[in-house]
């Protein structure tokens, strides 16, 4: 069957591990849909989020990999958990006398914060999950949407302790 | 000198990209302090945001070589730039009877959302530049931070159309 995989993968902070992981997947034909990496509270260590799409015995396969590669410290497959996940995206759109008050409109329904302004555009930032950040863009494509940086997906695991 | 760069590379949506993007920094010991690539407006192609610290010249020669592989469709060092840069972090401090109303007090300062919530524990979601989210990891330390997922930085340039 074939699934989107959240895998998230944490590795000690050193040079070629990226690159490594990254091998691992390309290896196999797999395409990374999002992938971040970013220091965590241990200096030591950097965690990596993982977007994928593809069979699921393949990525099972794969994630065993991951845990054999030297400098992985822990691998996590979120699939199918119960987790929050979001993502962060920078959206440029035209601005003008005619669809100002329509973008402004957005910006709230959305939440969006307005962090740049000129007479041209508008720069949106906008966090939640990919459906949320997709709507946002379709809505805003008519009005002109000039550059997207999304940062791709984070997911933490929900907390368990003591809930029902 | 040695700075930290933010270099943005717009590539091919190919598997394989990664792999050899990420081997560029490798094979010249560097490391990289945080990566995100995510899909853009345009389904064929992808963009890189990657955060580096090292010596201008070799960042100078690196940035050349990623514009000479294939699949990279355009590299910007946004390094000196007026740039806007964003993180997202989620963050789960440990929550009790007696911390509760200090935390809710940081997340208001902070201007956090809570995106989840235990009998023992809150998971925050924060967005802001490198020093915000630093500055809130910082203060919530004492409190029990308990996990912590970045996303690294993404930069978009500002504006610049009729402005002063």
């Amino acid at each position: 069957m074939t699934t989107r995989h959240t895998i998230s993968v944490l590795v000690e902070n050193k040079f070629g591990v990226l690159a490594r992981v990254a091998g691992l997947f390309s290896g196999r034909g797999f395409n990374i849909d999002s992938l971040t990496v970013a220091e965590t509270q241990d200096p030591s260590a950097s965690r990596m989020t993982i977007v994928t799409r593809g069979d699921d015995q393949i990525v099972e396969q794969i994630t065993k990999q991951l845990n054999k590669l030297i400098d992985v410290i822990k691998v996590t497959d979120f699939t199918g958990e119960d987790v929050v996940q979001r993502e962060l995206a920078l959206v440029r759109v035209h601005a003008s006398a005619e669809n100002r008050a329509e973008l402004l409109g957005i910006v709230d329904i959305f939440r969006c914060k307005v962090v740049d302004v000129s007479p041209r555009s508008y720069t949106l930032e906008v966090t939640g999950d990919q459906n949320k950040i997709e709507a946002l863009l379709e809505i805003l494509q008519p009005l002109g949407v000039k550059e997207v940086v999304r940062t791709g997906r984070v997911a933490i695991a929900r907390a368990r302790d003591g809930r029902a």
